[in-house]
């Protein structure tokens, strides 16, 4: 995670950074139905950083690492030269039979947890507080990683945005899919700040950074799932299932343009710095 | 490994800045006795670097690899923003008895491997062919630490250079040491690049990045060791023993100040970009 690439500060505070360099991993070990060990964390400094700065983004990073229960075994400090301040973090999680994104299969279900684009409303400005902590702050989805693990065939976190993501699922397993974006769950926060319900879809499709969990799971599962999850207080939702041989995005049965047609959402908010840096490179 | 913080591109290619990524976290393994396992890259790149750029990198890192039997299992791949190229490697390997920096006793010979100081020298203007070498393409001693693991009781490999590096394995044991600076091996290369043994062993004692062992054996295994090491083809110096409390460096048992009356060293030659970054932080 590069300072003024995936974050600024501000409006990043240090104990943000240090929460999300390492939810976004943990969001990983989550998507493959994996217990977290241990992590790694190296830091590069700039200048500017003391003993302060560094405590403070280890406070946000440890309140996370002892609710998931995952011990720092190690890391190292550098100065960042020219540079901001960067954070490499290596997690290593243990499971049985790990989730993968290739794991899917025509018929499968296709399940999205939370709820979708909050992340990237958190972006625009005077967003309101819920999307600015969903943004700063994600929760990795790790209980229901090692909850889905025995339901699920296939898993992916959502870092690129829905539209993305569910292709790489796509590719990976060799499946087309259909996606009923009048399905996708959106929060009460993300539907006031837009005009129309189709407008927040279109933010939920290509806003990245949610870190919820993309799952297919087998017809035969889906119910054993579904009891699963709600026994445990985990929101689930479904949204399609895998079959064909394209990602298609369907609106009460009409089929809508592939998300390049989303592609004028990018005019209206900021893009994500992530999205831009793939760019570049 | 950051740029301009730890190497400058040019005078390092980018196969260097990939081989020397890899080699000093070999190093480590080696100073554990460990046998190399797997390794994860994760690279931020700045906005010029294409597949080119990338494929020169994994090429001075994959040569290195394949000698030592060691395979890239993962990483990452992100803009590095307003900072230039920056790599963080993580690599494990497996050991029965890891070597650590605590194991030394009283009475432990100290050996160090190879010869010392010439990685500095590389740094400096005009330098020979055999000391840019030895700063751009640092060779881990991976053999040498497999064998040490059966004698010796404690290990660190010599990045910060041998004064201080020294001082970190004393620290750690919780006890001093003697080291006879006329003991330490200097190569011809270093002893004609300066007027006298004395001004070489200086450079030996403060230039790091040679990343040689420093081994703590006990006196019993002494005899054993050094055999193994010349059947091996391992070069391998006495210079010296813990005891005592403090660290102390000896010329012909003339006791010399501690390695902080070297500093006058420091205005002689480029001092190191590492100890500069960690004297800022």
């Amino acid at each position: 995670m590069v300072q003024d690439v995936h974050f600024r500060t501000p409006p990043f505070t240090l104990e943000d950074v240090g929460h999300k360099a390492l939810a976004v991993n943990l969001s990983d070990l989550a998507a493959m139905g994996a217990a977290p060990l241990w992590f790694l964390c190296a830091v590069a400094m700039p200048r500017s950083f003391g003993a302060r700065e560094v405590l403070r983004l280890a406070r946000g990073m440890s309140a996370l690492a002892r609710r998931a229960r995952i011990a720092l075994a190690g890391g190292n400090f550098t100065a960042s030269g020219a540079g901001g301040l960067s954070i490499t973090i290596t997690a290593a999680g243990e499971a049985r039979r790990p989730l993968l994104r290739s794991g899917g299969r025509r018929g499968d279900l296709l399940y999205v947890s939370g709820t979708l684009g909050d992340a990237r409303l958190g972006l625009a400005p005077r967003a309101p507080p819920f999307a600015v902590r969903r943004q700063r702050r994600p929760e990795p989805r790790l209980r229901l990683g090692l909850l889905a693990a025995r339901h699920a065939r296939a898993a992916i976190d959502l870092s690129d945005g829905l539209a993305q993501d569910a292709g790489h699922l796509c590719r990976a397993s060799g499946v087309g899919a259909e996606i009923q974006v009048d399905r996708l769950p959106l929060s009460a926060a993300l539907l006031r700040a837009r005009r129309t319900r189709e407008a927040a879809a279109a933010v939920a499709l290509q806003g990245g950074e949610d870190y919820e969990l993309l799952l297919a799971v087998p017809p035969a599962r889906a119910s054993a799932f579904e009891r699963a999850c709600a026994r445990a207080g985990e929101r689930v939702t479904r949204i399609g299932r895998l079959g064909g041989r394209r990602l298609r995005f369907l609106q009460e049965s009409r089929l809508l343009d592939s998300p390049p047609g989303f592609d004028h959402f990018r005019d209206k908010v900021n893009p994500r710095p992530t999205e831009q840096a793939r760019q570049r490179i």
